[in-house]
């Protein structure tokens, strides 16, 4: 235990897991105090897209620093906020045909969404907000009734309320539709479902347990949405920039979101920053209505337009994802299929991957036996029994095969060491 | 318009009122594009309190940088927190006898507002929180329902509540004790006023108009939340770290808060950093159950460490601020002096103060005045009548004099220019 | 129209359908002004179980009267209500072996289920509720927000909270147990569905359309509220007192609901009376936490002793109720069947009944030609499109025939008369 | 202990103050099993203002039921409820030039104030309400968040929102007029009191202590409802049909409310009913929106004509009042000056008044000393410690006298037998 453990609250978690003090960080490396090195698979939770202290970006910032660029100035208009509107519209949102604003909200996911919720509750005049199960949206108080963790909603110390949940894509098996249930509820005027405000979710849901949306049912869902006019948000907080193999993680599947929040790697450098995208026409907010003392962070300004000038510009950190996804997903179904059952899934996309391990316990250890071995990762999941890949996307192959095989090699020693597999092996009979 | 407009939402406001684009800061002084320099009154809402681009602070970001310092980390344990925790805790927090804890929120001043209200209502296990007519303390659904503000309580969408509000100090005229109405309404078992959680309040309003209150008044205030077990939250945001003098605002008014927030200025540098201060005893998280992805952000550890060795072991500063403070009163009553009303109101102390033009229009005009002369300050109060002066802490003799100068000119031209001596005349007749 | 219509409010609704002036009734039979005789197979939406008028309830309350009674006296103890106490006691809850405490709330439905619900919260500390797909427990605030239709919703003005809509028995379709959907979201924490203090809900939903909930269903139910220590509330109001065969609908369905309102039919004479019944250990009420001044309506109390006496003691309307059902039944398939489409589906039990007619004009228009026959009878469901027949349980075979024959009769003549067979056929093609 | 008293739920109240079975009742007297006779001041809280089992009355219904009249219609026209509405227009409504349509809510008065708080969010599409300190309009969800006593609000086991409590007449003592802060909240655009659809509350608050509005108070509120849009709901539940001495109780206050909810003595007969007075211009429900099974109570339209045509369309009964008030006024001023202190107040109008004992056990045992001398009355306020006088309007003089004479009999055996006269002598030093 260290000396300030005292003086930070209670509330701190991930330090817990992995109980050392870091000093510094390099590409897809955390170096702790006493100089020993770790592979980075957590990467901010999904906020170093471009790995840690990404020089290119370093440089930028840099330079800014030395030249008394802006550092903080409210919304008001600067040379890199100015530099960034211009190189995202170009080489994001054009390419994309993709008209929408950009508001730049406080520094925060949870800001954005926060703003999202209320833009759509003031353009449709409705009050409640369709949340899913097992979506993470954030914890301030508007977002966290579109959470769906208790643990979280918890927290908050009143009802949480103007939120309906609705399963899923695959939440009731495979052989219901879920949007066919949306669908008779809305249409039924005695469902007790208020018509509402907007849908808002991810397309891979990562807090959730890396649960993929299919082409098929987003597509159906905005089918849904446009009938009922219904505005589809989409939060693209931990899977967009890249993590799913291309900028926004919605790209060729089909749908056309009326808002998206984009915030974790969108600075590239791991800065504090967010922005919602807004369809022209939804962009009723009065000057200042919402507002905050960050919302314009130039240094991240700098290092987002960087980051889309590197990555986004040229195409090949999108073939290394290619890349990477394949290998990763090769690897994983060979490690799942070591396990004594078939219950075990591997699922993602891009490079957000996950391993469910039925058993939190499991999960747990898992981790714990890949920190001991040098390899950090998070697990997730409503019982946090799914182990989370997150390696950065530029990560070397190199670096991305050895973090593999620390992980191939911590489930063995776990298992090895354990009882899961006769725990797996009954749990099979038993259904 | 820039190109940029089109591109960036409606809900932009600071940038309306001073329409050019910033590109350089220095010290007290933000220049444009085409290198015209401005005193900057406003410093980023409060956020500057030592300047733009502080050279000492500067100097300490770059060198973490080039030794690829950790930039972001979750909640990890890294040396820059470790290093702010202990000088926060041996140089702020120590010397005046204050035992908290610290819990990093997420980077905004509305985030560690909703932490606040979240663990206090958790803690007492009950669901109100008593907010003050004109407080202002975000805009996320939590704190906005706190804020007193239409303009944004507007911005919501649904109805915001769990919150009461009481008069602040002075609200209903000098003659009434409006704590003597808080206690009546508490001790009333047929008020409707529920058993609160919290009180939460800032001890200078600043967005509600430069609103004082008296060391007597916060006293009462703490003497009725012991009798009612109510907590007290001070929103240290934006009147903290040295604005009234102190580093805390409260510090030597006779009260003991429960929490204390702090953002803008807490980093010194301008970059998104917040945290919640809490009594051991209301430490009650559980692990994570308020988290938020930039928690820790490392370059503001360095910066807001420095800032306290620099500015908060000696005292130079804090004699400065008495300094300056007299020089801006002096100025200011003289200002007001020369109004043909005395209804013209001077407010504040430290180095934060409004003068009060009843008229919206006028503080406008006013402003609008004073940046055409290169003097940037904002308005606030409930019909942006304020003018309000946040000047850093550490500006110079010379540039506090020469700001308070094209203040007092530009309110000559403004009054020259228009009828605004006879309406104010004729308000007074009214009357 | 008559001259009162200007007067009373907009709101008025059975009215309008029936636009005669009634004024007398005895039995099954209604008569208005001219002396225009109806059967009514509406009987007050089952507050008139055992027919207009009847005359030993009739007799009692004159004597009663002559007697100068107690007619009003809060809840001062009464020998009216004593004798209602012991007799409730002693032939409806002590033979069916219910352990039950009795709450003589405000003489409404609604507000025996607000009563409900405010109980259930405050013994279990939870705050949501859950309710159903297209029930119905009345308009007050509380009861209107587990209420399903929102053409009551809409009547609130401000956003139902605090209740969770769960999906009906059937509700999504044959193949899918809407019970192992409710458990999924229960057992799941992150499903964003927070745990309950009770669920509500009617084994048959009236307004609803003649939902039929299954035994093994609401055994399901049961299992399921007993693992997550969940309060069940039956609100017997449309379907008690004998409505679906027996005293409570829930008899001989294997469940014992924690809760169970009673309303309309109680008083057996169409008297405002209302009360809760809640097993011992939830009657954890402060005395007059809950309070009304219309709680022991004597009148009531008189009547509904002699109609325990008349109807309860002996079988004989048990008895009756079987017979009639059958007939019921019979005779509603068959009218069913000579639809042109199979989806025209007869749902109820006991002396409820409901044809789908699929269409809510269909529905509407055979009521209005019922109505010109001499049949009063209403629709309900979600679209209204459900004829609905509630005829005394005590009606004679001669009059229920009557009722039934006027209802073919109509329906005959509706269809003769119209294209419904057209629609109704091409409805069928396009499925 | 009653045998039933293990039967009825712990919520039971008004029986444990008088613990004794009432069997019989006629005008001013309570009889109870054992031929005792009591003098009731109680009245069923000020539901039988006509006296028990008035003779006049109680014919109409055993005519109307020997004729068998409809007893139960829903909202059906009938001949009962045509009488009652011409008679209410005409001898009531028409007289007082007042232009409101009538909605008959469910037969409680908490339903009436809840259809009332219904229609003005609807109809001004906001969605608080403004209740006032020790006010109390009943318990179902709507009418409990507008009442002021936590006793009430306590058991709703939600928190209760949507409604803002102001300081009633005289709250904040005789210096500060009330509507002056109030207009200063709603003039305040940061006062964090949002614009209110409605206020709603009694002209002399009944549960609330006998708290008088005076009329410049009222007009006062009236004028600033105007000028900001908001509707007046006058709750005339407890105090209208007569108890003031006017048959609404705002009559002569130069006031005219939006909205009117009767209920209580309205029947004349004890009988459950409600109605709500609205603008006509407010009359924007839909058909059957705010509904209810018992809206249209038979015997109460009756019986309701029958009080208006026997007690309003003569003047006797006023006269009678004026009377009946002066002689409470002067006996109770003269009680009140034999205490030790000149704290005790006398408060009231009419024939509504109370004692304020200022200690809640002085004035519980009162009220009990006056049970076992032959007198039933109840005690109000916020801590119970008022004495509250609610005789009979009709009462014969020499009852009323009788009663005062017990009043006073018994606060002597009190004072005689206990130390409240040093309690009190001893609040009086302290202050």
């Amino acid at each position: 235990m260290k000396q300030t453990d005292s003086l930070e609250s209670e509330v701190r978690s991930y330090c817990r897991a992995y109980p050392v003090m870091f000093s510094k960080a390099k590409d897809s490396h955390l170096i702790d105090k006493d100089g020993k090195s770790y592979l980075d698979f957590l990467c901010g939770a999904g906020s170093l897209n471009y790995g840690h202290n990404n020089p290119v970006l370093k440089n930028k910032i840099i330079d800014y620093l030395n030249q008394d660029g802006i550092i903080h100035s409210l919304d008001l208009a600067t040379e890199s906020k100015e530099e960034f509107l211009n190189s995202f519209s170009k080489n994001i949102l054009s390419p994309r045909n993709m008209d929408y604003k950009v508001q730049f909200t406080g520094p925060t996911g949870t800001n954005a969404v926060e703003a999202a919720l209320k833009i759509a509750r003031k353009v449709t005049g409705r009050t409640k907000i369709i949340s899913f199960t097992n979506g993470f949206h954030g914890v301030t108080l508007g977002a966290v009734a579109a959470t769906g963790n208790q643990h979280h909603r918890g927290g908050a110390g009143i009802p949480l309320n103007d939120v309906i949940f609705m399963p899923f894509d695959g939440y009731m098996g495979k052989k219901v539709n879920t949007i066919d249930y949306m669908r008779r509820l809305l249409e039924d005027n005695s469902s007790g479902v208020d018509l509402p405000a907007a849908v808002v979710l991810e397309t891979v849901q990562g807090e959730g347990g890396i649960n993929v949306a299919s082409s098929q049912w987003l597509q159906s869902l905005q089918e849904l949405c446009k009938e009922f006019g219904i505005l589809i948000i989409i939060d693209d907080i931990q899977v967009g920039c890249g993590r799913t193999g291309t900028f926004f993680s919605f790209e060729g599947m089909g749908i056309q979101p009326d808002l998206v929040t984009l915030s974790k790697s969108l600075s590239g450098f791991g800065l504090p920053f967010s922005l919602l995208l807004l369809k022209p026409e939804l962009d009723v907010w009065k000057p200042g209505e919402h507002n905050g003392t960050f919302r314009g962070n130039n240094m991240a300004f700098v290092t987002a337009t960087a980051a889309i000038e590197e990555y986004w510009v040229p195409d090949e950190l999108e073939n290394q994802i290619i890349l990477n996804s394949k290998i990763m997903k090769a690897r994983l179904d060979e490690i799942a299929s070591e396990f004594p059952t078939s219950d075990i899934q591997v699922r993602g996309k891009g490079m957000i991957y996950g391993i469910d391990c039925i058993l939190e316990d499991l999960a747990s250890e898992i981790k714990q036996k890949c920190f001991e071995n040098g390899l950090i990762l998070e697990t997730c999941g409503s019982d946090d029994q799914v182990v989370k890949l997150l390696p950065a996307l530029n990560i070397s192959e190199d670096d991305l095969r050895k973090g593999l095989d620390i992980l191939e090699k911590s489930i063995k020693q776990v298992m090895d060491e354990s009882d899961y597999k006769k725990i797996l092996e009954a749990e099979i009979v038993q259904k």
